[in-house]
């Protein structure tokens, strides 16, 4: 449990110079998440926050919204040949009155992809989900300054990072800019899962006056995931996907991307932007 | 088909300036890969080189392992109301004779993953596929002004990169440096699938005089697929994680980490290195 990190001796060479020292890697596992004792996905992910991360998943299949929905949440036995418990399995259990989702080996498919939920049955899925609020009150217009803050904050919070060179990170911040949680790992998948599932656990969702930063790209999986969380801005420090925009565009998120110094483009919701000045092309 | 980037018009911001302008994205959408006919896994992927990041992927899975393995690959009709072709969904008609994996549920969560085979059970299929040659007399001993070489040539080949800033990519080289093939996806998975997938069709695996490069982080799923398809050496720019390390370590695959400038750390099969000189520490 918990095992963030892990060291192993390692041949390093510089110049043609090789010599044996002692490396920190990040820690990757694999992780099953049971619903109701059903095996439901397996992801590959950075020990910690488990707990959070299959139930912030479940938010983003559309199965938790609040914190009331789980009855339980506990570490299998996992599947070691002595019976050891190897706390990479985790099982959530619903609370009375929660609808269990369907698992069909079809709905299996979509699930179990740690790419997020694909296909069109997931995509219409996420398009009927409810749309992005216009205007919460409690989340200010945006302005450019406040978001070019934010990768600094986002890199300073990171623990890991910094020894392994190997962790993607997701931060929560307020919409003044305060950094409210950072999660690190293997997936940025996972550390969007764990943020969601820690705020799903302290009553939080829908975390409408929320803007989340990742430190990678924006794929259509993080898009999703903002979406089921009821989080109306995304920020990524890289690139985001075509269907990345198209998603964003359809639900009402704004989505930032290639957020570096003062520079920042903007693929959608961009009516959330206080801007001192714009100058069509 | 072959949407490997699009447009879209974007709000740019620079020093608090904002402007329209015109974007090129990486194409992202989602594939689902059928086997005889039964969806088996789904995975969002830039279009292109679909059969071969279906049949690559079936590689990786132990399904397939030559050219002759394979009866048929064809493009299904999507799931579109109007039955138009989405050119997402390709099936893979297994030879008369190659076995056909037994598709449970349980192996469905462990084959649709796109982190690659996770758990007890797939990490024991891995461990169980033929180790590594120790010496292919095709591949010379690795130098490391060799494998310094590489990553300038993968980014040199790198077409899409440079206007989306978007994409992974995965190169296979030969043992004297000389680059095979180049591809580029937005899941790095895709990319090393789709040169499995190439040089399956050319009857070219098990590829034990192959040198693999990738553009980021080495996960336990790039090792695993280098494994499947007998590649000796896997040299990632970026960090490995503790399970990559591992499952190189048990394989007898050479990984090699943080390939940067002159510098590189070896995390396992140094053997396959001709060091000048080596400081014990």
């Amino acid at each position: 449990m918990g095992r963030v990190t892990e060291r192993r001796r390692v041949l390093r060479i510089r110049d043609g110079v090789a010599g044996h020292r002692a490396d920190t890697l990040v820690a990757e596992e694999p992780m099953e998440i049971r619903l109701n004792g059903r095996p439901l996905a397996i992801t590959m992910r950075t020990p910690g926050d488990d707990f959070a991360l299959a139930t912030g998943f479940l938010v983003s299949e559309g199965v938790l919204a609040a914190a009331g929905d789980v009855a339980n949440v506990v570490y299998c036995a996992g599947a070691t040949d002595d019976g050891r418990n190897t706390y990479n399995v985790v099982d959530v259990t619903l609370a009375a009155g929660v609808p269990v989702p369907d698992i069909t080996l079809e709905r299996n498919v979509y699930t179990s992809s740690s790419c997020g939920l694909c296909g069109k049955a997931s995509l219409d899925a996420v398009r009927t989900a409810t749309r992005m609020p216009a205007g919460d009150p409690r989340l200010p217009l945006l302005t450019p300054e406040l978001l070019a803050a934010l990768p600094d904050r986002l890199r300073a919070a990171q623990a890991v990072f910094d020894r392994t060179g190997g962790l993607h990170a997701a931060a929560l911040f307020t919409g003044e800019g305060e950094l409210l949680d950072v999660r690190e790992d293997v997936g940025r998948h996972n550390a969007v899962d764990k943020l969601v599932g820690r705020a799903l656990r302290e009553g939080l969702l829908p975390l409408h006056d929320r803007i989340l930063v990742v430190s990678g790209r924006a794929s259509f999986e993080l898009v999703q995931k903002a979406v089921m969380a009821g989080i109306p801005v995304l920020a990524a420090v890289s690139a985001p996907s075509s269907l990345a925009v198209d998603l964003a565009a359809e639900s009402g998120l704004t989505l930032v991307g290639f957020l570096r110094g003062s520079s920042m483009n903007v693929y959608a919701g961009a009516e959330r932007f206080a801007l001192a000045s714009e100058q069509a092309h």
